[in-house]
């Protein structure tokens, strides 16, 4: 269980979760340096949703070097059911503020066009929800591997 | 496995299907009721998203009904893989063109202040979202129990 790919306490399972840190917080250091984004609720909540997945991937990426330091098995039912719930909601969260912020990414720069015509960091947005659905796709990769290996043992 | 909870061939999986196929075509009616939708490319995405998802719940309905009346078992492992991948696919959708729609109707009822200066029919926007979100609740429990029960076998 322990060399499962993906799964906690392994090389590929630290790896998904250093991704998820790295463009996790590369969505919300893109966001923060366009100005403006503070006046829409949907940005505000990428970042809020974003900072959640940073600390929870982060936390579970020092648990992973944790195991590989010290060859511990993680394969516990309740810490497995844990990591598993944790890693579904951060993951329904992510994908609800990336698809939230590209609705209203969307609406200014295909439907008003107001890239073109005001002075809004159209560029930043795209990139800032390019990353945090990179980062979705990363911890939603985590969330199956946990599930599917809790619904295995 | 044919009488656990919310799985396929069972009372309570045909509840749930039914449940999505009801409030997925309520959201659609709503957005297709209110003046303007097509405007928006994140309504028309949840309209496209809405449809898959009765077409699919409807489907599945329509294979539990015929499973409870002839009693058959639809326990198998082939069937089942390709129930949750549907379910799964059709979740994220739905999620996704919830979030989108919520994110353009946030923005435009709170965060642009437009539903009470300009002709927008934000309150059937705002049901629509709503229907879309309870939707995604009930294929989200669908897909978790189609999940567990895979991963169980």
């Amino acid at each position: 269980m322990k060399n499962s790919i993906g799964g906690p306490g392994s090389v590929s399972g630290l790896m998904l979760r250093l991704g998820q840190c790295l463009f996790a917080s590369a969505s919300i250091g893109v966001m923060v340096s366009a100005s403006g984004f503070s006046s829409y609720t949907a940005y505000c909540y990428l970042i809020a949703s974003m900072g959640l997945q940073v600390l929870w991937s982060l936390g579970l990426a020092c648990l992973d070097i944790y195991a590989l330091k010290f060859k511990r098995d993680l394969q516990n039912p309740v810490v497995l059911s844990l990591f598993a719930v944790g890693d579904w909601v951060t993951a329904f969260l992510s994908l609800a503020a990336a698809s939230s912020s590209a609705g209203v990414t969307i609406l200014y720069s295909r439907d008003l066009d107001f890239c073109s015509l005001q002075q809004i960091p159209c560029s930043r947005f795209q990139i800032s929800v390019a990353f945090s659905f990179i980062t979705w796709f990363f911890i939603a990769i985590s969330s199956l591997v946990m599930f599917w290996i809790l619904g295995s043992i």
